[in-house]
This record gives C-alpha cells, sequence and structure tokens, in this order.
C-alpha cells in the first residue's frame, strides 16, 4: 500500500525539505479516501440490513486503529427494539467485543446522518466522530 | 380504593349538578397520588439497580392501563453498553414482553430527567410522558 507521501507529487528542495502545502493536500487526499473506503463499508451494512429484513436501511461501523472493530446495521424489526438503530447496535458490539463502555480510541461511520437517540449514545460512549462527513 | 369522587367534598346541587371546580382538584390530586406511586417504583427500580451494582443509581418503569409492564434500571456496567440507561433498557423490555416496536399506548417514569439518548428513545419508542414530573 501506498504511503501519503508516495502518493503526491512531493515538492523537495535541495536541503530536503519538503513543501509543506503540497504534503498537507496529499494528506487530506488520503484521509478523504480513508472516509471512502469506512463509508462504503457501512452502507453495505446498511443492504445487508434490508436483504435480512432485520430494519431500516442504515449501517454503521466502528473502526480502531484502521480495522473494523464492530459492523452492525438497524435491528428494529428484528429485534422488536425501536432503539435498536445501527450506531446504537454497533456501539453495543464494540463494548461488548472490547470489554470497554468506553470508545474513546475508536471512530464511527455511519450510513446516515444519525438521529438525536444515536448521537446522544455517539457522546456517551465517547466514540470519536472524525469529521462530519456521512454517507447519506 | 378511594375514588376521586369520594376523595374530595364535591358540592353537589339541588339538581345534582356538581361544582366543576372542586370535581377538577379532585381529579389532579388523585393523579398526582398515582404519579406518586409509579415514581416511587421507579425510584426503587434505581436502588435495586445499585444494590446489584449493574450500573448508576437510576430506574425507571412502563405502565400500561395502571398495570406496569416492565420495571428495569441502569445496566451499564453488567452489560458493558453505555447504552443501556435505564429508560433504554426499560422500552427494550416492555417491546418484547408486548411484542410490538411502538408503546403509544404506555406511560414512562423515570427516577430522573432522562438524557438526550433517553428523550429520542423516548420519542422514538412512542411511549407517553403523562407530565414533566420526574423523581429527581
Amino acid at each position: 500500500m501506498k504511503t501519503v507521501m508516495e502518493e503526491i507529487n512531493v515538492i523537495k528542495a535541495k536541503d530536503g525539505t519538503v513543501a509543506v502545502a503540497s504534503a498537507f493536500a496529499g494528506h487530506k487526499e488520503a484521509i478523504k479516501d480513508r472516509d471512502h473506503k469506512f463509508l462504503r463499508k457501512a452502507i453495505e451494512e446498511a443492504y445487508k440490513g434490508v436483504e435480512c429484513e432485520d430494519g431500516g436501511p442504515f449501517g454503521a461501523i466502528i473502526v480502531c486503529n484502521d480495522e473494523i472493530v464492530a459492523a452492525s446495521h438497524n435491528m428494529v424489526l428484528r429485534n422488536t427494539d425501536p432503539t435498536a438503530h445501527a450506531e446504537v447496535t454497533v456501539i453495543r458490539e464494540a463494548c461488548r467485543k472490547l470489554k470497554q463502555i468506553e470508545l474513546s480510541e475508536c471512530e464511527i461511520y455511519a450510513s446516515c446522518e444519525p438521529c438525536p437517540m444515536c448521537f446522544g449514545a455517539i457522546h456517551l460512549s465517547r466514540v470519536k466522530v472524525r469529521s462530519k462527513i456521512w454517507a447519506l
């Protein structure tokens, strides 16, 4: 896998210094790709949920150190539980797997902007929302 | 058990009509008693949760037709789940028992004013909050 520095045309001066502007632009681009990769995963979960008829078309994933810790979708119908939104079920699963009630080292990606309940759950779990980018 | 009309000094006119103001005052009083009864139950649940060391000191109950359908407390530590607040766990339990995802015929009583996540869950479940009275 290419590194950020390899992916961009770094302007290297004779003294070995690198133009900060171009390095920054490349970094932003790489983060965008990363966001797209994980958001795509969240959307795949949403499709999965609809296929299984588990609930509404919403998916979410939780990432830790660039690895997906948990992936889940809306389970309202499956669990007969109006609180089983994708963000809530994925937080629950990640906490269960990591055996901890706070996810400050993790990031959440969701296929849609979270509802107030899910925003509350995100806040309580301390899971990071790296940017204000949602899939939809 | 006394009825509302027995509990108050109803001013009955010769033609059999009842003074509305006093009847209304008595009705309010009876509702207050009902609220106290159910709020006390919610607080008992909070104590139970602390005794079991299941999580924070918060309890909630769901009532349908004057009967308690579900009673629960904060289960954050027990379930390793930051979303397992009393209101969320009691909504989940009531839905499971009644086999439905909406609780518009039910009322919720909580030992403390719900957090934003729980307010979201209350809204989604359609469970009624009869008044803005919480135990604490």
